[in-house]
């Protein structure tokens, strides 16, 4: 059996005992999360979050690309929120390579070379990764300075949550 | 208090009592789920995965934007993971505006026009969506034919998954 029909199992168990069809389409807590897509990030958990409260974002590295900003400005002009937190992890696969490097191997791996080129948006520093992701959010457009946008980082060793703070980081650097 | 004051709160309790610090970084599932951000959504408890199984992917409609092929890409040839899922939801948000119109607002609301114009990915059809989104994953150069791409829906009302069968949907429509 694969690991998709395991979901499915699974599924009959949970919609048996479902009690959750009343939630509402607009998170309860005012709250959007834009996370790592790690696999050792239960973020519901790690964050005290019942069903229906945040919405949540992941993309690998925690990026806030195109894409992420637009489920953001979505999130909040749509939906409602009006608190943003950016989280990352301690032992990020987004630290073990380099774009250019991962570009050429997957071209001689498949001979292909996408048309879109893939911007991975590998990165060295994780501290420093957050602040820009912060730092994109705020300085879109269309997301108001009215929202709080924080940064966290996870330490998939204690499970512990540690803030990086913004401004005074950028003023050390 | 705030919501991110919650959640620093929240994770004080989870990592008293942490007992994951031995997890790998690979998902153990060889899993990667792509989902709409939609708060209604605890994907760990609908398809019954414990932390570490299954990367994660998440944004505004479940659709494979060139962010969520780059997540899947790096998911997969960094970490070894072999089957895809996306799943998007009834009573989806995408279902209720369109990107012009949106567009047009916020321009208005703001008085700000972003320089890379936004685009929000907002559907119709919900089914046809899903397929979509499996065929741009399928189509990627990058993404071998030997991953396993499969659709769900999760029924908000009902707890429920089904699956979207790509091939036979097609020929129909």
């Amino acid at each position: 059996m694969s690991a998709i029909d395991d979901v499915l199992k699974a599924d009959e168990i949970y919609a048996s005992n479902f009690k959750l069809g009343h939630l509402a389409m607009r998170p309860a807590r005012k709250l959007a999360i834009l996370a790592c897509m790690d696999a050792r990030l239960t973020l519901e958990q790690i964050c005290g979050l019942k069903t229906g409260e945040a919405h949540i974002i992941r993309n690998a590295g925690a990026i806030a690309t195109e894409d992420a900003l637009r489920s953001l400005i979505i999130s909040h002009h749509l939906l409602g929120t009006e608190e943003f937190i950016v989280i990352n992890h301690t032992d990020c696969g987004m630290l073990t390579f380099e774009d250019e490097t991962l570009s050429k191997q997957l071209e001689e791996k498949t001979g292909l070379r996408p048309e879109a080129p893939v911007h991975f948006h590998a990165f060295g520093n994780l501290e420093e990764s957050v602040r820009e992701q912060m730092e994109r959010i705020k300085s879109h457009p269309w997301i108001p300075e009215s929202i709080a946008v924080r940064g966290l980082i996870y330490d998939v060793k204690t499970g512990r949550l540690h803030e990086v703070n913004g401004q005074a980081a950028r003023k050390a650097g």
